[in-house]
């Protein structure tokens, strides 16, 4: 079913299909780690209902923000939704491949790449290969090494890609991205709770970038069960 | 000045020398993190005065336990303290080149790996390359891929191998040692107090392991200012 959510801000909306992919909290907390110099140009990697793009309008001076999705229902309602909000001058939708994102765009055409990629390895759990969801989420039409390889190609020298994945992938992410020069310099752990394990991880990673990252301190996202965390409350309006 | 310590545990004590190099945290939050099936060979790089092996022979039912270091006089403590514990059948300290452990002990002689190796890299930071402390702390006698090659060598088909580390090295440390075949596994960051970045990462790796790891919830050091953590008094003994 199709349904306008309020983003709850900057007073946004979103266009979402509640039978195919809804936006989740991992758009949501990467959209707060992406930093964004003024003026720069971004580009979304699989935007799907063009949650980042939306968000990252309104939390930074982006000049241009592009949103590719290969899935044409999807793109059409990102691009309802950029519409909807009156930032067609500022948010572009692109339907198209991520494997195919260097051709479409060209070298160093973005300084700025944020992804919430698939996280499922092609050959772990069941899925159907037509499905919607499945696509959003198991790396059936693209694998991380294609994120990977055409962010290098899109970013100058020098340019920053922002990543939310799962931790268990977290050795071949940056053994992948190093592949490509792309140097992870900052990673934060996101955990539902402080006392457990992580169930999500954020990447920045530099085109080109030396050896040498930061780990931050963890996100956690509840304080105890049903209740925010400050930090949520604080930065991200919960 | 040399001096004998009450490690509190087991009535075991270790000989020090103020002016060289005393253990620190990191050894003792690797002590907890490691596990060795019973029987178990253990062989601990770069063992200094031999803090893990005395701890391990405590913690662990290893059947025995070899501590590697090249630092004579550190070597000769640790040989000491291994005496002066009436562990000389199961702890056995061998003064010796890290760089040359698979020619000293053969293939997969071990089972399982332990090392607080050098943290800093050759070229950061000032240091005195005669200096006692700047050889166990700088890459001076030993650089990292020095620790992924000979303990690929000495490990067999499946063996682990247990690192503390500094978190700011990780993409450097994943990506040698997938080099040398050994899959991270398990990882966990170790923080002074829950909200602050961590200072340390604990490894385990497995060779020739399937990609794929756990990163567990993070160990927190201090409740407060001067309060050791509940896990830290629960689980060691602070």
């Amino acid at each position: 079913m199709e349904r306008l959510d309020d983003l709850q801000l900057s007073g946004l909306k979103i266009w979402q299909d509640t039978e195919r992919f809804c936006f989740g909290m991992d758009a949501v907390v990467l959209s707060g780690f992406v930093r964004v110099p003024k003026g720069a140009k971004v580009l979304d990697l699989g935007t799907g209902t063009g949650i980042l793009p939306l968000l990252l309008s309104a939390k930074t001076e982006a000049s241009e923000l592009t949103g590719l999705e290969i899935q044409h229902e999807s793109a059409l309602m990102a691009a309802r939704s950029v519409e909807q909000n009156g930032l067609s001058e500022r948010i572009h939708i692109v339907e198209g491949d991520i494997k195919e994102a260097a051709a479409l765009f060209g070298a160093a055409s973005f300084s700025v790449i944020v992804s919430n990629p698939p996280y499922i390895a092609q050959d772990s759990g069941l899925h159907n290969p037509e499905d919607a969801l499945a696509i959003a989420r198991h790396e059936i039409l693209c694998v991380f090494a294609d994120v990977a390889r055409e962010s290098a190609a899109v970013l100058p020298h020098g340019g920053k890609l922002f990543l939310v994945h799962r931790p268990e992938r977290l050795a071949e992410l940056i053994c992948t991205l190093r592949e490509y020069r792309l140097e992870v310099k900052r990673l934060r752990f996101v955990h539902s709770f402080a006392e457990r394990e992580p169930s999500m991880v954020l990447l920045e990673a530099a085109k080109e970038g030396r050896p040498g990252m930061k780990v931050e301190a963890p996100l956690i996202l509840y304080e105890r069960e049903g209740v925010y965390s400050e930090e949520m409350k604080r930065d991200y309006g919960f």
